[in-house]
C-alpha cells in the first residue's frame, strides 16, 4: 500500500474522531477498507446512542458487515484512531479482520499492546496483521484537546 | 437471592439460547436483570443480522442500555448461559454491570476463567461479582446437541 492511501484511510478515521467529539463523545473514529474502498464507517457513540457497546470499531464493523452481508469481514482491514480496547479487539477477531492499523497508543485502556494484549492470547482464534502509530500524533492530540477542554 | 429467582432468569436465558439454535445459531442467551426484573434480552444472531458483534450478552447490554436511557447499567445483573467472550467481558465491564452470573465454562473461547481472564487484568477499568455454573448442565446440553446435529 502507499503511503498516501494510508494517510487516506487514517485521515477519514481521523474525520469520524473529530465528528464524536463535536458531539461530546470521547474521540475515536474507523473505517473498515476492502480492495481500497472504505465500505464501513464508526465513530465513538455511548452517549449519543445510550449504547455501551458503541465505539468506533464496533460501529465500523457492524456497518461493514451489513454492507456486505455477511458476518465475516475476510480479506477487510480496519483503521482506527487509537489501540483498540479489549471489546473491540475481540469484535476484529469475530469479523477475522485481516489488518489491523491503529494511531495512538492507549496505555490504560488499550488490550492490543498492553493490557491483556489479546492477539497474544493462546485461545484467541484469529490474529489480524497488525500496524500501529499511524498518524498517532494527530489522534493523540484530538483526545488531549479533548479532556482539556472538559477539564 | 433466592434460588427460585436464580433458576427464573437463568430458564430465561436458556430460553433464548434454544431460539438461537432454532434459528441455526450457537445457542447462548442471556438477560439483564435490574431490581428483580428483566430489563433486556438477547440470543445469539451473528448470521441471521450479519453481525459479528451480534452475542447474547452484547444484544442483552444494548437493549437494557436502549430501555434505561443510559450507557452506564450500575446495578444490573447479567446472566448468561455461557462464559462471555473477550469482547463479551469488555462490554460487561463497559456497561458497569454489578453481577455477572454464567452457566457452562468455554475453555476455548472464555475470557472469564479462561484465556486473559480479562476481569484479573490490572488494566481493567470495571470488575463485577462473578458466580459461575449456574444451570451449567442445561447449558452445555443444548451446545453438545446443536454441534451434535450439524456434524
Amino acid at each position: 500500500m502507499s503511503l498516501s492511501h494510508a494517510r487516506k484511510f487514517m485521515d477519514e478515521a481521523l474525520s469520524l474522531a473529530k465528528a464524536a467529539s463535536d458531539g461530546g463523545e470521547v474521540p475515536v473514529g474507523a473505517v473498515v477498507v476492502k480492495n481500497g474502498e472504505i465500505i464501513g464507517r464508526g465513530a465513538n457513540r455511548p452517549l449519543a446512542q445510550n449504547d455501551p457497546t458503541a465505539h468506533a470499531e464496533i460501529a465500523a464493523i457492524r456497518d461493514a458487515a451489513k454492507a456486505l452481508g455477511t458476518d465475516r469481514l475476510t480479506g477487510c482491514d480496519l483503521w482506527v484512531t487509537l489501540e483498540p480496547c479489549a471489546m473491540c479487539a475481540g469484535a476484529i477477531a469475530h469479523a477475522r479482520i485481516a489488518r489491523l492499523y491503529y494511531g495512538a497508543d492507549d496505555v490504560k485502556g488499550g488490550a492490543v499492546a498492553h493490557g491483556p494484549k489479546l492477539f497474544t492470547q493462546p485461545t484467541i482464534h484469529h490474529r489480524p496483521e497488525i500496524y500501529s502509530g499511524i498518524a498517532a500524533d494527530d489522534a493523540a492530540i484530538l483526545l488531549t484537546q479533548f479532556f482539556k477542554d472538559r477539564r
